[in-house]
This record gives structure tokens, sequence and C-alpha cells, in this order.
């Protein structure tokens, strides 16, 4: 079975960034468990918004993420079993490409570069089945979907989910 | 329609840059007649082939590279009436995302973010049409393939081709 999977929220730990740099520039610290069914982006003050927003574009956002718990040792058990491709819509942010890829190959160097994929829009994908925390990429992929749960997501029913990668195995034949 | 465009040899000139880093360190200069069939690493010397082989995987390979005849002026008529996405199979060279980005938003500034897609193999990608100059790329593809005609494929007889960019409008309605 081919399935990709996505990386920030999944894999990557890109809110505890956020959360840092947010910290950093305005000395408030928000937890996690108060961006249930949002983003940092919509609950600091409005003036702040398009700084929070701007984040991501800036170089080394996306450098030494924290793992996402539980993702190595699973992920490593179905890249024994199934086709696991890496798929990261990664354009949107050109600073992140280099760092993406040198993240993977410290905490995943298991997946080989010819099964990694950074691209815009996730309908150009073709596999059994996507694992993302994003509607925007699931609704328009061809295969299974299946939402990866994370704090922004919450609120969606229509999907089946993964909240923890723990139950990952069963779901794969492992 | 949705049509796949590689980039190197397509509508990149790698081979121009192959050349250009030989002649700079060995003091020869080749043509590309003389790569009719082949690829210059195998054409030299073969105590040199290991450092033309690297040459890719270095910093600033795929910076600057010629734009192949033809391609802006086709891809960008293309483009208004057809979905088209660049397919370029760069995660085996690290250094060449950002150089690869930043190249497309120098020439290709009309293919947006989401249309951009660097990967490892083009088996997973999902469209109509691959246009690509690589028979490895082109055989896992499951739409239609096209092979561009580049040196070093002159010899394979079992695509359908496209030999300069002129040729393409027709091709697809234009």
């Amino acid at each position: 079975m081919r399935i990709l999977v996505d990386m920030d929220e999944v894999m990557a730990d890109a809110i505890a960034r956020f959360i840092e740099w947010y910290e950093r520039d305005f000395g408030i610290k928000y937890k996690e468990e108060q961006l249930m069914g949002t983003k940092l982006a919509y609950v600091v003050p409005e003036q702040h918004r398009q700084t929070v927003l701007a984040y991501p574009h800036q170089p080394g956002f996306f450098k030494d993420l924290p793992v996402i718990d539980g993702a190595r040792e699973v992920l490593e058990q179905l890249n024994n079993r199934h086709e696991i491709y890496i798929a990261s819509a990664a354009m949107e942010f050109k600073h992140s490409l280099y760092d993406k890829y040198e993240w993977l190959d410290e905490h995943f160097p298991f997946i080989h570069w010819k099964r990694r994929i950074l691209c815009g829009d996730k309908s150009v994908l073709k596999a059994d089945v996507l694992i993302d925390d994003h509607d925007f990429n699931l609704s328009v992929f061809s295969g299974r979907p299946i939402m990866f749960t994370a704090s922004h997501n919450i609120h969606f029913t229509n999907y089946e989910r993964i909240n923890h990668w723990k139950e990952a195995l069963p779901m794969f034949d492992l």
C-alpha cells in the first residue's frame, strides 16, 4: 500500500515554533490548549496577526522542529511493510525546502530521497492513503484521506482520524 | 488537461553547466554534439567520471542555468489553457531545491507555487501528460508520456516526442 504522510503537525511540531517565536517577539507564551479549533495568528491581538502569518516564510522556521510523539517509531515500522512517501505542501515557503530535507535526514533517515515530495497542492498525488492535518489537502486527495489530529482541526467531523501515532499500526495491518 | 513538465533538459539547460564546470576543472571544452546518446560523465576519461557525477550534488550547480529555447514562451501559452505543473525529480540533489525555486521565480513567474513539485520518483504523480527527457521517469508515469529530446536520449524510439518547444503548441490544441 502506498501511504503519503504530511510533515507539519503530523511528523514535525510547527505549532511549537509559532509559540516559541511569538514569545520571543512579544513576551507572551501561549499554550497549545488555547489554540483548540484555531491557529495562533487568530488568537493573538489583531495587530500581531501579519507578523505571525509571516513566520513560516522566514529562514529557520522549519529548522530543528520537535518530532511529533511516536512518529519516528511508527513510521519506521510502517515503512517496512508499506510504501511510505513524505508529502509536504512546502512550496508556499521557499526557505523551508532545504530545512525540511535536512530534518528528514536527521530524524527519518530511513525515508529514501525517492520517497520525498515537496509540492504545492496535493490533488496531483496518486496513492492509496493520505495522512494529513489539513482539510484543504485531504479534500482534494483522490485516495483514502485520514485526518491526523492537531489542535487546529479538532472540529472537523467528516474524516477518519489518527489521534496519536500509536493508533496507526493496527489501521495498516501492523 | 493537466500537464507535468520536467525541468532539467526540458526547461533548463543543465548539460551546459556540466560542460562549463568540466572545462573549468580540466581545461577541455566538450561540445554537446559529442554527447549524443550518452552523458558527459561517460565520455570524459574514466578517472574524471566521479568528479563529473558529483557536480549536481554541489551547491550552485542549478543556479542561473540557461533556459531551453522556446520554453518560456510556449509554457506561458500552454499555461493559459491547461493546468501546467512543474515536476522535477530534484530530491537526489538537496542543494538544488532552493536554486530551482528561485530559477522558476526568475524565468517562469507565471507558474504559481501551487503548481511546483520537487519529488523523487514520478510514479506518485497523477496527471494527463508528462513531458520529460528521461526514460526512467516516463516509464513509471501512469498518463501519456512524451519524451523531450535531449542529446542523451536520441536513441529511444518508444515514445512520442517533442524535439523543440515550438512543436508543442499544436499537440495541445494551441
